[in-house]
């Protein structure tokens, strides 16, 4: 059984690797390497059995709380590129942001384990990631 | 191949555990002790491979005709604390439900299997159930 | 210059009018005569001119802080046939609940006025409410 | 890791199985053997480890120029019953369309493979492909 | 007060003027000259004053069935260039369409006026038409 | 006739008021002090008649064009607080934003006239200017 939470978080970024110029990047990352910045859509699955007496496989508040612990608090109404000490040296690219998240929520869990991290960084453009390597 | 028909019910619940008390009811469920409801969305996702002649995994109507003969007419405008058998003494969480809509379609699919059912209470709160286990 | 805030809550209903037989209440309201529920979205909607020093009509937190004190303290979670005195003696339509959280609103605007209130009870499904009467 | 890209597109077309009479085809698809349309939303899905320098699976921009070129400029604003070549002799039905855009789309993907074609016809109607079978 | 009920219907259409040339057609319209089709949104907005005892400006059942009955039993799942008389001799523009769905509505109203029509051609695409001029 | 275009642009900013202390900053804008950023959503409504022989108010490529050329070029992937003169020495809030699209769009239209602005910040949050004052 699966259960998604699904949040909202506002961030900045941009796309530039230090180690090209800014004619590379510009070639590469095209209107990207300016700052701007998305509203994301987070949803997080976690897989489990309901417990007989809830009903539940996690209780919706301890997930939401959880999430907002272990990611909002640190990525929402920031920047990417400068204020989130797990994404040094990374592009922020939606694919790292999730597993970045991955790796900040999968440890946190109990009784259930995390199945999927799926990041929408603007209608119609999304990453998933099942955990299926580390970083 | 997969084929997903999505349909709606609203519905009334409330979750309480008739065993606990009303103290220990509130501490677990929170607000969701008193009587509200959803709008519930419902995704039925049937697995099979296209007639070669019509080019469909199943016929549309078809699907829609079970899930309102199977589902939406126990369901749909319901108090789902009361008025649903196969729920008596659950708490009607969506993965009691999804489980719930589960057993009442998958014995009566012919020539495609029941592969998924998706249930949404609210917006960005859903759980996937794929039959992996039997109440 | 418009502003408008959307929440969302989940309640409880039934139409049922208390002086029609059972039978002249399945008439008029089918389905609608059982205990049911929704997720409504809530849209509010108020009008001013943004302050010159912080560009807003009206700071965003307050505008949810009054929402949630006005109106969702009282009706979410809630059967809004029994839980909400100010909806005594009338069936909960959205046409009169959309009344009613204008008369909630409108008194505790300071700096800008109510402008409209919309009130969607389910997907594709909504009335606007501009405070035209009262009631 | 999953990258999923959405896009749109408008196209007319009909049910009509050409060996039957117009009153097998009447019964066996309602009206749907009318000419009509939709805006079908067609979501590809590539997976693939991102790389180490850009942190993409595939650049954003090649997956939309791709499925521009290999799918859009024959699909877009066309008669499927008689505009694509690869549909010809098939009722042109969302099971049949996503092995095609599929078959369109599989070879010509470098440095990842395609997962899965998601192709929703009207809101709450949809299909999913993995490629589990060759047309 | 204003109610509002969102129906859906599948058409087929193409932009071509009779009296130009193919090349004046193309440069016009660009590929909308080639037969597509569309998802048409219609939402219908009708004003009045609650009833006292049922609370509501039009049974929501009724209108549905009015849209049904003088709307979609003609356009859905037709070609809009052929199908459709009082569309004869235009470009079956959705600003032309709003102007006949309008007249179709408009002489069937009771006890409420129609107020507004909106027609939605694709994601991001709408007309609004409040019957401010007759064709 | 209304005709309503929506089209999305990502860009960063923060809520700073250079005369105030960085408490007091902090006190009024909270957490948006911080550089943030959001996928807008911007619905840019004409009013006019429909031309006879094409049945558009106006051609949709035309106000596409448009709305890219005054407006996407310069907001979108951008830093708002830096990169837009037209909004230097004012926070860019919604309602800012909004008067600053409008001063962009409603010279450039001939034929019909720009009735409404509407610029979603965020899901649930938006802004609506009719070009009732001028800055």
């Amino acid at each position: 059984m699966h259960v998604t939470k699904r949040v909202e978080f506002c961030a900045a970024h941009r796309y530039y690797h230090a180690e090209w110029t800014a004619e590379e990047n510009r070639r590469r990352f095209g209107k990207a390497v300016g700052l701007h910045g998305h509203n994301y859509q987070l949803e997080v699955t976690v897989e489990g059995v309901p417990d007989p007496d809830t009903g539940m496989v996690m209780d919706l508040k301890a997930l939401k709380d959880l999430i907002t612990d272990a990611v909002l608090n640190d990525l929402d109404h920031r920047n990417l590129n400068e204020d989130v000490p797990d994404l040094n040296g990374q592009i922020p690219t939606p694919e790292n942001l999730a597993v970045c998240i991955w790796e900040r929520l999968t440890p946190r869990l109990v009784d259930c384990r995390l199945a999927r991290v799926r990041l929408t960084e603007e209608a119609g453009y999304s990453v998933e990631f099942y955990g299926e390597y580390r970083p």
